[in-house]
């Protein structure tokens, strides 16, 4: 037999499992299909600190990494709203928050509350690893679009209007770096005729 | 224009995409497929932090949690090797360290060997550290493997002896919590004739 505590963290395991199927609009490299949230919070995590040099030292990658890992597990009950979906928006937070309760209430109930932290910490998108968090769940997608020649903006005519104010956190906080990648795949995706210029 | 350095970490985050590709024997909690690389590495990385509480306090989590996000890189060009090929196991080791030559060659030096080592402290297994990834690595298809009534088990008619020598390393070394958790899965497939039982 095994106990109450590691019963709970087995089922929750076996729960988490269903962000496998939650896919987002983003097409994975090859274009065979959407990628879903956990390929899309694996990918982030190894961002968080390959790409770590850019940031301020006193940032907590471990903490961000955590973080980037977990921060899609609520759409597991509340689903992936678009990036450019307006609507999908408004009631987003409360969608998520309903949903945060739910999964992370059957964790054994210290272990719910700290991840249910983690999460609204990255939410609220407050502190320096909430943000980096924010830049990095932003040019992931940016990076595979890219690679997909346009991938999901050609299909919804992003603009290029649109793609900086989704990216507005990191060109406004962001390294320098990470604003010369934003502006290098913006141009030349705009130039190529895969993103709306006006 | 982005910098060579910043270049070559753009080309490697696209790269490693395609590990999305590569699947596994065990099929995700609804079986609707087998699940890939990817996830599996992702899965990991949230076991790493939420069962770090039944091992050694002196293991460095955070440096379990980049190891095995990063473990399986090496397939994207040896493939995935199922943990019951034997045959298979037999130049295992050489086709993933020409594997990881090249995709950890792809990134700045620095990194480069950084990550490189990261994979090779996991392969060799002598650290804490590298243990405690090997034992996730073995936990999270038993635990995926129940959940789905048996799974890739019961296609290959894998043995309770098979499954007893697979997770070897955790009964020999691991804490009692993750031998029950093991007991507990084997013999209520063994009862339920989801594996075979001599």
């Amino acid at each position: 037999m095994i106990d109450e505590r590691l019963k709970k963290q087995m089922d929750f395991l076996i729960e988490i499992d269903k962000v496998k199927n939650i896919f987002r609009m983003t097409y994975v490299s090859d274009k065979s299909r959407r990628e879903n949230d956990a390929e899309h919070s694996w990918h982030l995590g190894i961002m968080a600190f390959l790409l770590s040099e850019y940031v301020k030292e006193d940032i907590d990658i471990n903490k961000v990494i955590k973080m980037v890992l977990i921060h899609d597990l609520v759409e597991i009950y509340a689903g992936d709203t678009f990036a450019f979906d307006e609507k999908g928006h408004l009631d987003k937070y409360e969608r998520e928050k309903e949903s945060a309760n739910k999964i992370f209430g059957m964790l054994p109930e210290d272990q719910g509350k700290e991840f249910k932290q983690l999460w609204e910490e990255f939410e609220e998108c407050e502190t320096l690893e909430a943000q980096y968090g924010a830049m990095l769940d932003r040019l992931q997608p940016l990076i595979l679009n890219y690679a997909t020649d346009g991938g999901s903006w050609r299909e919804h005519n992003i603009s290029v209007e649109q793609l900086y104010k989704r990216n507005e956190i990191t060109l406004n906080k962001g390294p320098k770096e990470f604003k010369d990648l934003i502006n290098f795949v913006v141009d030349d995706c705009a130039k190529k005729g895969y993103i709306i210029s006006k």
